[in-house]
């Protein structure tokens, strides 16, 4: 068997070199699944030029073609992102909206291009909402065909109303770490299995 | 003008006497309310028949239409939550289907049944999910015909998958405290105007 | 291999012998899962007399720990359930919050109680709600240790505003048979491999 | 009294001139504002340099700045946005979360800077989809300082997995329309009231 690969596309609203805490907790998970032989590479999406849009490639220097090759080879996908009002970042919003072309998109048996693609969704924010980005993240990678292992959403918010970054914390908190390990074990093992035993061709 | 009249429905799952954050929440706003004339009482739903169903009356005993006459009766309604898995408390939700039935009825002038009515969103949980929840109430409430005055959710969680009760605090936190006396101000001005000046009928 | 078990959870707010829609698809499901060889049975929630709650029993006669005890057994949770204000049914909020407790259950070798578990949801509506209602129930069920298959989300919902229920449709819309067909099949694949590779204990 | 302003903001993802049924909403709810002396423009966001930004002015041609300046100046804030999988358009997140930065901004009372201002959600998709993008804005815009006036909320969506743009439609169906109407008059009351009796300082 190959080796498994992962991709993390980093949805904070900042482009390099601006510290991120969603970045930091997407290589966190990243460095989590390289402990069960998946490793892969982390992409921010804000470093690039991708359009709004619901296509595969809006065209004239859109960066998203690009992005979706790396998805394309890579089994597990990390979606990373930042909490603003409660609610996943813009730029996690316009990744879902471009795979939203995936729908009408098969591969070469039939089946739905994100087939055996595991997802997971590592989220951070100051205070609150951890729980509604994993879920409208979730639905939506699962509406285009991704599958989720169990425990998938890994994430750290303060008290409420409190104004703490996660990469300003003096220590990954445990609970915060508990979740990055459970989530990536999950998603290294439905990796595996599906590897090894595809969705069958409808 | 006439007293105003506020109305608290508890959505703890546990009847009393047992202690509830919710109702904790709830019992601050409402005497945040009276600093500004608006007087009322509290509801712990769980306490009461209320039966599942989305009509006014369930029949056979139902609770529910006793509940609505005192909604009928208030100006301000404050629904006040706990968190479960990020989202509000399957009690919540029985309140808001019974509340559904306001679809199709009208006051006398033909205007939906809770015009003029204005809504809070009181929301605890040990950790994360309150915006959802404020969300999810207001959304709900605001179909139904209730008006919603700014920042109108208040609420407290703690650190990401922290185990601790709103009512186990030793002290009020600052920003809850804020928050609350923010929400009970706009309700009771907004309740003032729109006494004084009811919406028009269709 | 024994056979793969599935139980579908109807969470529709009436008792038998009410008609209800949510009952039809999850019947559906469940027969499709059946062509896969999966087989299994159909609870209707609001038919037992489940208590509010996050634990595994209540006490003093609650039927969640009989239900319990077949999601126990089953391979495939199935959870039907109607919309209500464009929002999961509050009988369907009822089962998440006792599967909660599973945050506190291990099986015997140290994993959490509904690991190599498979969910799949069906939703639906006379109008508008679906995504969300499945968003929800998703990320509940993942967030407690169910594995989601790949489009595990089935439903039907009328046109904005619209009056018709599902079981009074002419005939099943093609769309939605598609999605039963896709989910169930998901479903039974992930079940297998799950069942033939489990989780390794943490 | 002078003259009670509108302002329409459309999150298509698409630029100008291509057709969009966001906006045509939008222009249908400012229509109906307008039999109510309230009168305003349309700004289609996806033509503006906007940045991803929580800040007032994320500086060096940010156009964000000159569509602030005119949700200042303005009574009424529509915000019609498409559904994507079942979710707010990203040009809308991008909106709210320009808005976000409002939390930290007052008027020259202290008050929050979108005080006394009114806010509707107009919501178009080919299905499902409309009450969650509802409650996710209501909340947004309720959390940074806007009144949410009685049903504010109008959307089309077709049945479920439709294809159908609103824009197609070969008239404008009656349920929409009725919504529409009725979220127009309540927020040209709740502005006027507001105009004369506004809140008053912390």
């Amino acid at each position: 068997m190959s080796q498994l690969r992962a991709l993390v596309l980093v949805c904070t609203l900042k482009p390099s070199p601006a510290p991120s805490s969603s970045e930091l907790i997407g290589r966190q998970l990243l460095d989590e699944l390289g402990t069960h032989g998946v490793t892969g590479e982390v992409i921010r999406v804000a470093d690039h030029d991708v359009r709004f849009g619901v296509s595969t490639d809006e065209g004239d220097g859109d960066a998203w073609p690009g992005i979706r090759a790396r998805i394309l080879a890579a089994d597990v996908l990390v979606l990373a992102t930042p909490i603003w009002l409660g609610q996943p970042a813009s730029v996690a919003k316009v990744v879902l909206e471009r795979l939203d072309a995936e729908l009408s998109e098969t591969d070469d048996q039939g089946r739905m291009s994100m087939t055996d693609k595991v997802a997971l969704v590592g989220v951070v924010g100051n205070e609150d909402g951890a729980h509604h980005v994993v879920a409208e993240c979730l639905q939506a990678l699962n509406d285009v065909g991704f599958t989720i292992p169990a425990t998938a959403g890994a994430y750290w918010v303060g008290e409420a109303m409190h104004k703490t970054d996660y990469q300003d914390l003096d220590e990954r908190p445990e609970a915060t770490g508990k979740a990055i390990t459970a989530a990536a074990a999950s998603a290294a093992h439905l990796a595996k299995v599906l590897r090894a035993s595809p969705y069958p061709a409808p």
